[in-house]
């Protein structure tokens, strides 16, 4: 599988607007508190991997926590790695065990997401405390010969929803608290 | 809550006979198996920390994993240690996420647990592979200086179990298993 994935800074309520004209699905909508850590024996950011605790808790109800392990690229090329997530019964339990065994807490990105679908793709509306508003557009692709295609329908649902694909951006929510 | 726990080698047939003659109470039996890690950046032999995946599935089906972390002792005097668990979904998952961050299994203790209640104390039958057959005796206090009577206690179940409290093993299962 090879994901596709568009990120720009948005107005969310004209989005949200447009989405209806167009009678997009609603996929419902979550709020996201996502912890990541640096390791005390490597510094993730050079390594470029990532450890992270997500709680997300549905709008109607229920709540999940997941651990996520997100190791370094395995190829540039295809910017392919290994990721690996579990479900965890407790958040600050699981907090405590990485503190004590040396990992660091470095931020905490907190959001709320409202998913959509549209034309094959899925377009989530992202508010993210402290660093702004965005639109995702993403979908999944079987094939590498696909991901062109898959990318430039992207832009095209970008572009459908009133927004420009030039304003792309690469940095993760992470790194954009970081820099903020 | 202070623990009491004392471990004896023991034929846990002839254990399993007189538990029966003395009417103790069946709390169920389950297989365990702990996977013990290592960290990258200290050694948990010499810091006295563990890192454990717990797999436990009872004799009436379900299945538990856990993960646990024992940090180094924080009282030499009183043997006290912060200890911090929670459950996890997927233990082959959790195992991919610490050998990925750099941690590796030591060893992998693996037993059939039996578990009684007698005069207030739990008795385990314990069958631990490739290390041997052993009892566990134990029980809470809430008070330190009821310690001393909850150990006597203790040893009085050995002893109405044909086991003698002089046999007290210290050494934990899997010090036993890195021995042998």
């Amino acid at each position: 599988m090879y994901e596709v994935e568009v990120k720009v800074p948005a107005d969310l309520e004209a989005v949200r607007d447009r989405l209806e004209t167009r009678e997009a699905t609603q996929l419902g909508s979550v709020v996201q508190a996502d912890t990541y850590y640096n390791a005390p024996h490597r510094d993730f950011a050079e390594t470029d991997e990532a450890l992270r605790i997500r709680s997300e808790r549905p709008a109607d109800g229920g709540a999940e926590t997941r651990v996520t392990y997100k190791g370094p690229l395995v190829d540039e090329e295809t910017k392919t790695r290994e990721e690996f997530e579990t479900g965890i019964e407790d958040a600050e339990t699981t907090d405590a065990i990485l503190t004590g065994l040396g990992f660091e807490p470095t931020a905490t990105v907190r959001k709320d997401r409202e998913r959509f679908s549209l034309d094959g793709y899925t377009v989530t509306l992202d508010s993210v405390d402290d660093v702004g508003e965005y639109v995702e557009v993403e979908t999944e692709v079987a094939a590498e010969a696909d991901l062109e295609t898959a990318r430039e329908g992207a832009y095209d649902v970008l572009e459908r929803l009133g927004l420009d694909p030039d304003d792309q951006l690469r940095t993760s929510y992470l790194g954009l608290l970081l820099e903020s």
